[in-house]
């Protein structure tokens, strides 16, 4: 329906293998909890990411830093199987299409899909034309019609406003998404992203954690764009009042965002899920946000298990966890949701985009020096 | 801890059969749907309404017009084995507590009790001090802390400035609380309640449905106060504008409120009940209501299914309705609650109050002439 | 961006004045409250109103039914100048971008644009470039990003998998918004939808009220596309019970949504509104709807006072009414969603449309005929 | 209508100066932002608070260690004028009465009394009767009857089910109500309260802000019973891991709650107060909470300005801040919360209670050697 342009390069579509930089718990920075082997969303069985990145200098100036990432809660399963799900929205200026239905049915039906602002509404559209194109409607007898479609704003960087997101890059971030280890930093969705006036972007971390005897996985993985400088902590170290914006270069600038997703294979109804989604604001907090006006800090968990609960029947029966054994879940989440923020700033790099904006990635060394001065330095294993 | 005040008559503590008087359908009114045997919230199986009713005109002159009415949603099993819930407010003017955990655990733990404004405290902690005296706590591990407890305002008949209801009150109504019929009318929680600028109070009403090839039962108990004169509609039948408050005698008042209970043995989540919650305002629709801004129009839903779920074991399952084959209880919904505010118009009785206040109640024999006028009539079989 | 298609007859009807036939009132349909000049929502002072109609049998068969409609709460002021709006989702199988920051700020920035389900991002997206052409930033300083886009599901009639609307349609809708006349049925955004069973589309309505000594108009525009025809109920009467689908001909279809957008000139908080937006259901009690589990029943409202409060200066000033006093609304809310629904079935005509499918618009003599017969006609002056 | 148990002592700490002891910032914990002169929420013109501490050990063997706390938001004008107000559940498993208004209308009429969980009821039929009392409805005409009433759960260390709290401590607590300094830790509705495993209760904290060329207050007030200790962190320092609660002994318990009451002199409508008190879920996130299960963790904000549009007038005037210029009251409500929090903990002291229960406090000496081991000791001036 779009055609393709050929001019854009695409780099990287990912959801394979990695940046060949450290990681936040690589440089010493100590988290609590027990992280999954890849401490990644995709630790969570059927869970798949894929991302489109787009970076490209156009002949008339114009920089394209943008791209799509697909997470999909039971990788292909999910053109059929919906997922519990849940969302919540610790500060609305921002966009998640669906939630609306989510809030209704309890049932996210799709991918959840990251781009940026602008771009909202092709990829959205383009879910829809990928599911008319797989064949069949799903089991409950429905095409999916309401896509969950979330956003960052990466004008900063990128030509935002030339929407350089077409259908194409949707449709492949989807046919792409694998399990394994997923890229991070400036890439798919968070390619043009800066938070705490860091060069930021995609980053995921999980945990492993035990609930009513049980053990189960939660990943998180957060497209960043949010938070001023002096605010920023990690682990505690107050970085930003020691790392100021004047001494790191770059333009000033506290709009921003970020979306959190949180997956895990515990069973979980809607009401648990948007219990689940919450503690993300807690996460933030410990990041040192205050979640400014300009924020869209929208955050979507859903859980994997009881994929026979949506199998169309009329009667079905779901697995779930007690309230009264969430609690391991709820640290999960604020944990996972945390490293993966500070995943994203260690692993982006620094970034010339738009107008001549320039934002230069965290220090790796300074950090270090940091967590060391404060003794939060946990020395890698 | 707060002795009992002997000198109040306690007139039906009732649960038990009661008005000798017509309901609704006895006048003609027409209603869809199928109503359930006794056409009752305690069609739905387990179900107990417990009610006491206040009537004592103080020798000081103060006119006690007020009571409590208690529905128990397991009956005696309510004290260790909660239900699935959720409520809803079409407008927030009046109080309903314990919907914070009600929201976030998706869980009703204990009765639903009804009364005046000035009394909701004492009701509450006076439900805390009767689960404490049932010894032992509930199956999660916990005694109840949370009670709900709803109102609606009945300081144009009843001395409500004078606090008249006591803790063994609330314990009366839930010790003889008893399946069966209903008492409607001048009873209970509804005792001084007026709707329509008619006299009010308790009503109720079921439905019979087949959803996904199984049937079930939805019931609905009103504690009405809510509504103008001239916008009333019964059946469609204008009769607010044929029969306008100025004709019947009695004060011109626009206060007042609506809690409706809704209860279902059908197996629903509390994703769904606040679906169900919610179709109460379409019932309100039908009636003629604005829902205006002195109301307390606040809906609560609770399934009597899945009584295994709350067992206190960390992983449990719960049978549920897909979302698809929801829609025969949604329409149960409307019918039920649509029926139990007439029917609670139609047993009221004309009463005397404080200050000298008088509320007719709506006079049959013109109801049904206006029925019969619009062609609206239903002959009783 | 996208090209043009040519090949598309734009039967556009663009709030100028329309359908020689008769509206509801006309038929004898008798309806609470008055009426503004237009009843309809362009009686409310600088609200605009779009549409452009998308009518077209393809070569390969293919029936392209559908189309925007854009409404403009300041007219071209909205460019720059937000209103106090609020949201309400009665069934949420639906979509509404732009909520989150509805929701947040308490403020409208931009139109409300109703089209197809499956043409929501297009519409959204080709907003954003809409406001970006239109030059320079509002007066917040920000450019708009996070429009208001809303749907209901054409794809009985229309061929939704084919994406006919494309961004020049939202662009034409935008551009040619103006007072006046509103066309209703089969036209813009309506133009392939179907309610209760017959054919609908868009319709309008709108009210004088005082409140609190004060003259102020409430306008009504739906998209309606909802219920069942066993329900349907005109000013009491049963017409879905004396009219049923089988007798009309035409495909049973209980799927089905309703976009209610609520414009006022009197001065309302963010608050306030939201219990506006409520009273739309209200009206859909009345139709007879018990809002289906596949309905996307999704209500906002807005008020196109206190210009001056979006001025962008740090401290301003907002006049509200007090809670007190906004029952004369409500009451409007209600009243005018009612007759702006019936208007859509009255003004809507026959479709052939996608894959043979036919809907049947309602017959005016039948509807006329049973008004009669139930006591309610209303002949017109 | 309930005799004063004369057996209580009441020790009350009412609004009048206080602990001797030092507050969070003497011992040498950082803290961001400038606070007002006194630290306190009084330091928002006209808020006055109010406490009735209840330590007494019964004959029988029984310990009361329990209280109320009142905040007034315009001190004695808090009976005619209201102010806007809304309220935020992060974790919903606790009880705040009169939430159904304070969302529907936007305002809160009255106090807001914080005491155990089991109180909540008498406080709230107390606060009705004291309105009463006063003679005369309030400006809109109305006497309050929907109190706002929050609780924690002091089981722990009091007689819960003794239910000792009384009328008369309600009304006490509110007609003591003052400026000026306000009594912390073992107070009021706190007197029994345990945070991450340390003895805590009441703390405040303010901070003064420049919000769009304007000075402005905000104040926090809470009752802190939430948390476990493990997850402490105080100013960034992991103090629960390196304090664990084996090395200072008492129970361990991870239940809790904690209410957070905000105040501000900035002109700020409900739907920005909604915003406003989400913020404090940042703070608990700092103090490394992950909002346990059983965690009623909620939290209410108002403004104290715009009194001229609580007159009852039908059109009234309100002054707000632009949503872009709230960034420094979303800081000052995390940074805030997060110092009344700590300042809860430090002013506490050790209590020994019901069933043999003992309950330490902070000990201070161990918190100034961590803080000064991680780099984090700021020398008060």
């Amino acid at each position: 329906m779009i055609r393709s342009t050929a001019a854009l390069v695409l780099l990287a579509a990912c959801g394979t293998a990695i940046a060949d930089g450290p990681r936040a718990r690589d440089l010493g920075v100590p988290f609590d909890g027990a992280p999954g082997p890849l401490n990644a969303i995709t630790d969570v069985p059927g869970v798949t990411v894929g991302q489109v990145t787009l970076i490209e200098d156009l002949p008339d100036g114009r920089k394209v830093r943008t791209g799509v990432t697909a997470v999909l809660p039971r990788g292909r399963q999910s053109l059929d199987t919906p997922v519990y799900g849940a969302w919540f929205p610790l500060n609305g200026n921002g966009e998640m299409t669906g939630t609306a239905w989510l809030d209704e049915s309890g049932q996210l039906e799709g991918p959840v899909m990251l781009t940026n602002t602008h771009s909202v509404g092709v990829v959205r559209d383009a879910v829809i034309a990928w599911r008319i194109r797989a064949g069949g409607p799903d089991a409950s007898g429905y095409w999916w019609s309401l896509p969950v479609v979330a956003e960052t704003w990466d004008g900063d960087l990128n030509d935002i406003n030339g929407f350089h997101v077409r259908p194409e890059h949707a449709w492949r971030a989807l046919d792409e998404a694998s399990g394994g280890p997923v890229a991070e930093g400036n890439v798919g969705g968070g390619t043009g992203m800066i938070c705490h006036e860091f060069k930021c972007g995609i980053g995921t971390a999980s945990r492993r954690v035990v609930a009513g005897d049980q053990k189960y996985t939660l990943g998180a993985l957060v497209q960043a764009n949010y938070g001023r400088r002096d605010t920023l902590r990690i682990a505690g170290v107050p970085v930003g009042q020691d790392l100021p914006a004047g001494d790191t270069g770059g333009p000033h600038s506290d709009s921003g965002s970020i979306i959190v997703v949180l997956a895990t294979d515990a069973p979980l109804l809607a009401t648990q899920l948007k219990r689940v989604a919450k503690r993300a604001a807690l996460a933030l907090g410990r990041m040192g946000s205050f979640a400014g006006n300009g924020s869209g800090d929208i955050f979507i968990a859903f859980s994997t298990a009881n994929a026979a609960a949506f199998t169309g029947r009329p009667l079905v029966e779901s697995k779930s966890l007690g309230n009264d054994y969430l609690d391991p879940l709820f640290a999960a989440a604020v944990q996972a949701t945390e490293e993966a923020i500070v995943n994203a700033m260690v692993a982006a790099r620094d970034m010339h985009g738009q107008d001549g904006h320039f934002t230069p990635a965290m220090p790796h060394d300074r950090l270090v020096e940091l967590l060391k001065r404060y003794g939060r330095y946990a020395p890698p294993p």
